[in-house]
């Protein structure tokens, strides 16, 4: 159960209700920032009663709370006058790694020729092999700055550890958390105390109910800008590196009030399968797409088989276009139609 | 490797080189009627040079071999005056178990009304409880005749058990399997020997290279009208009945010259579901959908939460023809677009 | 529910009762041989009240009924005088396939020196690939039976496909149900019809609720005589074959009263791993082991790589041995311990 | 390929060295305290020949190397005074979280009175829910110090983020990382740095590949003493909370010289079903065990469901009794048997 609060509730007043409930064996979370307190295990509104300076409570029956469609109808918000969210679709792109000067500037520009306005790239990477490239590390933020400061693009990179946590939030626009620490809960928990949004990418074996309170750990913090990510799920068939679950995507708009966005980059692992599937993730109402490019994509250092070059891009661009009227959300700035 | 013979080559002479095969250690197998022979191991085409009645060599790498896209380019074929095939699209709905005769006609009716060319039904139904109604048997399989003659649709209908055949093969138009008998291996090979098209469903754990060699039993016999069907995967997430693999739909495409079709009924077993992932299969470039409908999907006897009211189904074939330009190629007959 | 039947209830008095049920709306189904009627949708036994031929009636909460521990607390069987059941541990062994008079006779040979009273082998075989070895069909039969014969073991052999069943269970005593086919309702429900032991092999991704449904499927003919085998399920990691699900053999044994054998010949794919994982199956419970043995494995023309030689398998009884204090059931005549 | 050094080369000859391999498109990693240098993609040894202070040069196959069989034989150590690894078996017991300075006091005492070594229990706990018990923080940790001082037991503790690391390396003997966080490439390099044993248990989704690079990711950075640990990994059946990978623990030691023990308490998640699997896994041949114990198992505020108690413990361990001879290992004080 979740109480709202009145305007003026004190802390003095709430903190006497929690006392209350912990007394009659209900363990409460307050969450300031959105006014409420969460009852996980009360059932039964009749011993809140006695508080008056609750303004509404809300029986959400589901494992996770903040993300329920129950709590909230949508969610929208802006990163540097781009809306992002539930009625938009964006599109994010870029290398795996920052990998050079010229590589990351080539990428920026190309992306601003095309009215792209999110670049991605990685700094501190993720690799099954500690023999692999690991990433630039802060030069590489630094290159990715600069490049997205002079073609006007936002920065979307990956947060691996909560001890970078500061240098990687300088550098960012909107901090990515890959699937292998969806389910870092400590992480989330502080990621609930920061002001930036949140590219929440899905576990590669996370159940919905798992992501969706791993979206409630960061919401009780009191953040609520959070896209969701699919990225594709570990299967038994090693006939592709991970199988894109497209029909999570309308799954989650039937429970969540989130944006989701698509990754079929990792979703597939193999750059010819990306465009087909960017386009069915946006006929299956996708708020956006995450895709991995590169101008040289053999000479990649990390997840070269993905890559997609940049005419590839440019034509899964406009074979986008062709789908516009049945995508029916505006996508970035150039691609833009009336809802 | 796969030796072809030149048109006149006589089964002695045919004998003559399997035995010669047989003493350096080589099985092969005969496909009269492709007119060639099947030599799994041999890799060095030295030991066929005397065999001038050998019009030409092929090594395919892959463990399927008739299947592969190597062996040949398209598989297009006719169904009563229908084009099936890799460069077609068609639709093929109707309800899980044919229930009645006023169900069956209603909704052939209705399907005739809409320009739809096959109905599908079940007749006998592999259910996972012996308490669970199991179909109407010979009489679902006449009452679905009736209607199909009435109007003029083809029959799609499964074939559960091979002492079933000769009755299934009368009354349908194309025989399916289903994906518990996809590696019913015995049953694939007969479904070689006869003349009808088969609609090939994945198995629920099948890897591509499995599915691929199920159509290779199939083929082997000489039965090369063969349309495969994704239908979904089994996953660790209860969240959803099955996933449906998309990407699998291009990944076919590049191994294989078999026409693929998307059952997104049991992909997603969610009738909310079902039409988003049937558009976003045809964006990927399926070759046409299965479709569970039923006049009245809360009273359906089998897969009621999965089936499509009759108005949820024209509200996806109106969609489908806001994807036409995406899609790219001949839907059925009303929705027939010039490729 | 089921309603059991007092010992002269006539078939007139059963049909009137299920006729009555019909009418108020509930499917009923009569298991003759076991003077029972299974009512799954009926919950309250008020129904029922008026019939007073019926003795006791049972509530039983699971999807399954009949394998279930609410129905009987155990099954024990005799197989030519070799017990087997709840109270038992069996080791059957032999071949994959049936490959030559030599082999299989030297095979027997070497169980009946050991004592073993059970023999597998493979007549008809289901292989991934149509080009692979598919067993010497009824040739190999009659070599298993004359083998047999001489050295008085029991057979045990798959039953491809129903098509066989008068053949396969002329020359066998019991009649294995492979994985592919655990499914196969329509093969399960003709199974319930025969005298013969069925030994039902889980699917490779069959949910503990589906295989005890399978049995359900055979016992719903009258045909009680079943024994479970877990024998490895599908998983992410091609590092091996499938993974041994050796939980599931105490999990079997808190819901059914089937006895349950583990084969980790399939289980683990690999020869060095099949010891290990066979005495931990025993220490787990299990009433018994299926094991692949050759005479020389390397030579084998199907799964050569899971076969035990002659010698690793005697290492492995040698260590049974051992782990007989910890086991506490008669494993087949030389190993026989009181309980 | 990995280069070991002579015992007094000095840093210089080892960064001329990498520079010319840097120079003909090698990357190296030179491993100071193992005396070593990885060189992933050399192949050919020619390129070192040049470089006499390079005592021997090995090339290893698989993608990890340092946790290979070929990189050594054994892992033994000693954790005040107590000996694991290979040759060993050692018994970890506790709860799932510190709660209280009641139960943990009780736990150590009964501990203690049956001659086990090592305690566990959670003082940072990674719930799926933000709404569930997280743990007492430092405050467990200190609870557990002064249980484990006062009845001479060896501290085993979870690490759930680097920031924590001061705080766990103090209170803690062998510092446990979560399945979770088995993908946590950079707390897994930072662990490398340290002087205390890690036991790393396999992600719940992990191949073993990429457990063992997990385990090259710590040895990489130095630190040599690792302990794996199965604790199950997700299947498709609700029926149980895991699947516990038994044959993992043999197929690991035929390929790496890490110890490995086994976690049924998270491995199958049913309190019922964890002294057998404990039993299996240790006829397996696994170097321990790690067992959720609580003295009032209903009570836990954690893990409620797979908690032993102390009876059901004490149980187990007389089972253990009888499987020594067939275990072959010393396990703990009072269950040493000599080898």
């Amino acid at each position: 159960m979740i109480a709202f609060f009145k305007p003026n509730t004190s802390t003095f007043q709430i903190a006497e209700m929690q006392l209350h409930l912990k007394q009659i064996g209900f363990e409460s979370y307050q969450i300031q920032k959105l006014g409420l307190c969460m009852i996980p295990n009360l059932k039964n509104p009749a011993s809140l009663e006695s508080f008056n300076f609750i303004e509404s409570i809300k029986q959400i029956d589901t494992p996770y709370q903040l993300a329920s469609l129950e709590f909230k109808k949508e969610t929208n918000f802006s990163v540097k006058d781009v809306q992002i969210g539930t009625n938009f679709a964006n599109i994010i792109a870029g290398p795996c790694s920052v990998e050079s000067e010229e590589q990351i500037f080539e990428t920026a520009a190309f992306l601003h020729k095309n009215n792209i306005k999110f670049i991605r790239g990685g700094a501190y990477k993720p690799r099954t092999s500690p023999y692999s490239f690991r990433g630039l590390g802060k030069d590489g933020l630094k290159l990715l700055a600069e490049a997205a400061k002079k073609y006007e693009l936002r920065i979307v990179t990956e947060l691996m550890d909560l001890s970078l946590l500061d240098e990687v939030a300088a550098y960012s626009d909107i901090i990515q958390i890959g699937s292998r620490n969806m389910a870092n809960f400590y992480m989330l928990s502080e990621l609930g105390k920061i002001n930036k949004p949140i590219l929440l990418k899905r576990g590669m074996q996370a159940k919905v109910n798992e992501w969706l309170l791993a979206a409630d750990y960061v919401m009780s913090g009191g953040n609520e800008e959070i896209i969701l990510c699919e990225r594709g799920i570990r299967s038994f068939d090693p006939a592709s590196r991970n199988v894109m679950d497209v029909a999570v995507i309308p799954l989650i708009q039937s429970l969540s009030h989130l944006p989701i966005i698509a990754d079929p980059s990792h979703g597939t692992g193999d750059a010819f399968l990306v465009p087909t599937l960017a386009k069915a993730s946006m006929v299956a109402g996708a708020n956006g797409l995450m895709i991995e490019i590169h101008p040289n994509p053999s000479k990649a250092l990390s997840d070269a088989r993905q890559a997609l070059s940049f005419d590839a891009f440019e034509a899964l661009l406009a074979d986008l276009e062709t789908l516009k009227p049945a995508i029916n959300k505006p996508i970035d700035a150039t691609y833009s139609v009336a809802i």
